[in-house]
């Protein structure tokens, strides 16, 4: 087959009963954060929680009729999910192999299509050996992630699907991994309205895409860990490489923290949950990487975030935005002191989450006590309010211990609190 | 006035330019628990976050043309965002009481709308009482949250919008506070088709309109803590309760614990982000103290939750859920004994989330050592099963330290570990 604009309205026509037509919803804060209309495509809120499904369930609609014994595929997340329900649907056996580290929560979302599970492996790359093996053994289909036509004109359909719902559209972020998702939906909006610029985000972790794009030809990076782990992939295939370089206008790469701020952004603003690799557009788009000219369209492309990891996220978009900060205080262990000092940074509407008195650290003067806190504060500008208020009111011994020694100098300590 | 659907019908043609049409969006795991189709009408993503906004417009399109100086109310948190929003939309000033423990997020997004903010007192009332007094010392009109007509037609639009977007309901299930949506939604919902269901469900911490409802005369509850702060009233107004006693069929009550679980249902399962009122309605069908006969739909009110309280939230309902378990395991201090311990927790798919391991505690013999485990698992027959793995696998000190000694039964500890 050729993958092209009828492939897609075909797969579109084919997945349209068993998916959602999920939101495309408008950004007030990335609309003032960007000074363009922002519209978010809310794919978390697909079916099985990403847009993986549209895939799997064009995959298995080209199946033939007869014959098919059952299917297997490698993944620790959402092309399982994917997998598993559209394999459900057609009343075809499914085998899901997860790395053995998979989240119970993955495990139970896949059974819960009635997928069997198999944990096997260290890696993806292991899993995947493993379900290649399962498929040749068995005599069962091997549902790739990424690399295969069916898959790409299934994940396309997100396209032509923002197209109908956002029609003044300047540009189009979409997260990228592997490229299945940002090559659909580069062709899908190429060949309907070339004027539109399609920009994939990766993570800088991650972005084997990224390098490849850059250099023409197909580069592979090593795993390394990162936030958005749902694109955690080494590299683009030759296949969604080739419609990536026709289609595809720039490659924006991101860093951990903004992923992190914007799916703090993303939860606290926007009401929205989404998993790190559904955040890169808005990442993108909030630390100003990438600046958009005219109306745009950032895809969610999943919400399937480990439920364990959601509050350590959040916490860690507050530190990189500044709105916690840790402070510590000498003071003299005499009646009175901590209501100045609260009193201080009350009055610059500091807010103090956590209070920790210690008298017994190492090399501390007796009679000497050091003060540790955590404050939420709007950002650094503000921080540094609460400090001038603490220095105001004769609190002057602010930092840590051993700057608090040779300087009364403020310091502040944003250190990663995972 | 008389409040009527045509009131209702005129308000939302009043505030419809100004709020969005938020989606209605199927919950397939809702449906799985309750058996019937549920719809969640999703208001976390209304303009300001809540269905505040809707009777703040209202009230404001219904001001005089002419000589209002400007707005004034209380609140921590939604009232204030909607009003602050709707004045600003009519370039009105407006000023916002807040009590002084408001949390620093709600104060800033009173004033991104503009909001002159004061903070007052140590309660909503107190803060209601100083609004009061600006509004008569400086010629400001007051915005009551739910005791005027305008406000309660308003919220009622919500209800007339729900009919359009699911239009074959059998039961509507309202966050029920000081009964403003909830009288608003059912004058909509029963002037259309008094063949529908229309439920309150209000906190059992604070179930004024619970309480009034069932003894059929306005009783009012002391103030106390509740997930669902937003909806933390005394009780209704004798003008919400009228319209409570004449439309609404029954009031469910439901405890902190199935708020927190439905939280976390909302989080893991749907995606979004609701604060504590907002997912009553999915707390009276997850934990099923309400039994839908037909096809539901469950209001969710807002999404404006403090984000520093989400992870704990998640936390307390992981817990309930039966998710987390804290285990206590004797052990000998030997070489290899973690290593069994922690094989037959995996054999049976458990999650070690953390381990400690404790040679000093009290009373704790020479050579002995505590090891504390915190697990994720499905619930609390899995958690089972991997203690009968334990014990199969010959470790049977399973317990506290006090438990081990006279008896080798497990033992769980499901605290609240916030």
């Amino acid at each position: 087959m050729t993958l092209d604009l009828s492939t897609i309205e075909q797969a579109a026509r084919v997945i349209r009963a068993a998916t959602r037509l999920t939101p495309a919803w408008p950004s007030a804060i990335l609309e003032q954060i960007t000074a363009v209309p922002v519209t978010l495509k809310c794919e978390q809120l697909q079916r099985t929680g990403s847009f993986k499904v549209r895939g799997a369930l064009n995959f298995v609609a080209n199946l033939p009729a007869d014959g098919v014994l059952g299917l297997v595929a490698a993944s620790a997340g959402n092309h399982a999910q994917g997998v598993a329900y559209a394999a459900s649907l057609r009343g075809l056996p499914v085998t899901v192999v997860m790395p053995s580290f998979a989240p119970l929560a993955k495990v139970n979302a896949a059974k819960g299509y009635g997928a069997r599970v198999v944990l096997h492996g260290l890696s993806l790359e292991q899993a995947r050996d493993h379900a290649r093996t399962i498929a040749a053994n068995e005599g069962l289909i091997f549902v790739p992630p990424f690399d295969d036509d069916h898959v790409i004109a299934g994940q396309g359909t997100l396209g032509l699907e923002l197209l109908a719902q956002a029609p003044h559209l300047s540009e189009v972020l979409v997260p990228t991994g592997g490229g299945g998702l940002l090559a659909g939906v580069a062709t899908a909006i190429k060949e309907s309205n070339p004027a539109i610029r399609v920009i994939g985000v990766q993570a800088a972790a991650m972005d084997g895409v990224a390098r490849s794009f850059a250099a023409g030809s197909l580069i592979e990076v090593p795993p390394r860990r990162t936030i958005a782990d749902g694109v955690a992939v080494a590299g683009p295939s030759e296949r969604t490489f080739t419609l990536v370089r026709r289609y595809v206008d720039e490659i924006v790469t991101v860093p951990e923290d903004a992923i992190a701020h914007a799916l703090l952004l993303l939860v606290e603003r926007s009401k929205m949950v989404v998993e790190g690799a559904g955040a890169l557009g808005v990442a993108a788009l909030q630390s100003g990487l990438y600046r958009p000219k005219g109306p745009a369209a950032v895809i969610l492309s999943g919400g399937n975030i480990d439920i364990n990891l959601i509050g350590s996220i959040i916490r860690r978009g507050l530190v990189d935005a500044g709105r916690y900060q840790q402070l510590s205080i000498q003071v003299s262990d005499t009646p009175g002191e901590l209501a100045a000092i609260t009193a201080a940074i009350a009055s610059e509407g500091g807010n103090i989450l956590e209070v920790e008195h210690n008298r017994e650290a190492p090399q501390l003067p007796v009679g000497v006590a050091i003060l540790d806190l955590v404050l939420e504060v709007d950002g650094p500008e503000h921080f540094d309010r609460v400090v001038a208020a603490l220095t105001a009111a004769g609190i002057t011994r602010v930092g840590s211990v051993s700057d608090t020694r040779s300087s009364p100098a403020a310091r502040t300590r944003n250190d990663r609190r995972e």
